[in-house]
């Protein structure tokens, strides 16, 4: 049930996707989709120019400018067959980041994701992972790939 | 891009699971997938006895006494194309319930997912929902079902 840190951090590297929690001064707390990539215990979160949007100075920035604490959860449903079920709760702290961790997520995720290929990214947000918890409902997830 | 109120009301009615998204004293937000139910303006989250746990006393529920916000994360992900995506923020406050409308949201948890059925609950979560916000990259999340 209860996954192994090594497991959840296979997990998170083969998921495409996750929902990214935020700190919300006023409602307590905000969700949204992401990409994202992983490296040498950092993860960053593109704010990208590729989905539409309004402005891409994003309220998950805004949260993050004011308390650095996020989570990121990704997971596994399966609504027939809930023995496959699993998820990972990833623990972050929002970190300036160099230009270099910067540049080096940048080409992690047009490897990972096609639609940035060749695409400009208005930011990308560099956390520190702090703890990673997960969970499985049956021994699939506990064992094998993602 | 921006969904209308009645919109992200369809989505999440026709939402198989969401994020749950709660607020944590020291990692500041807590998220972990839900079944949930919908019903007049109330939205409910049931503790189960159906998936494996250690315990029925969830972090969930100790983060909900000491802070009612929440938030629920509904959204469509598609890895090849991101013309389809579409998410629905649901802002949450958990409310005591009434013995009535945890009855009544049992008997729909139980029409909604056949894994409850003839099952007991642990517990049911009653939030009043308070706002709704959602997104869609094309117009097909905008127009048609789920």
């Amino acid at each position: 049930m209860k996954l192994s840190r090594a497991r959840c951090g296979q997990l998170v590297e083969g998921s495409d996707h996750g929902v990214l929690a935020t700190v919300h001064a006023v409602r307590g707390v905000d969700a949204v989709p992401v990409c994202f990539a992983v490296e040498g215990g950092l993860l960053a979160v593109p704010i990208d120019r590729v989905k539409p949007k309004g402005s891409v100075r994003l309220q998950r920035s805004r949260n993050l400018e004011r308390d650095p604490r996020a989570a990121l959860l990704c997971e596994l449903w399966d609504g027939d067959d809930w023995s496959r079920l699993w998820w990972v709760r990833v623990a972050l702290e929002r970190i300036p980041g160099s230009p270099e961790q910067r540049s080096s997520f940048e080409e992690l995720l047009r490897r990972k994701y096609r639609q940035y290929e060749g695409q400009p990214f208005a930011d990308v947000l560099v956390f520190r992972t702090t703890d990673m918890t997960g969970w499985s409902a049956g021994p699939g997830a506990a064992a094998g790939p993602a």
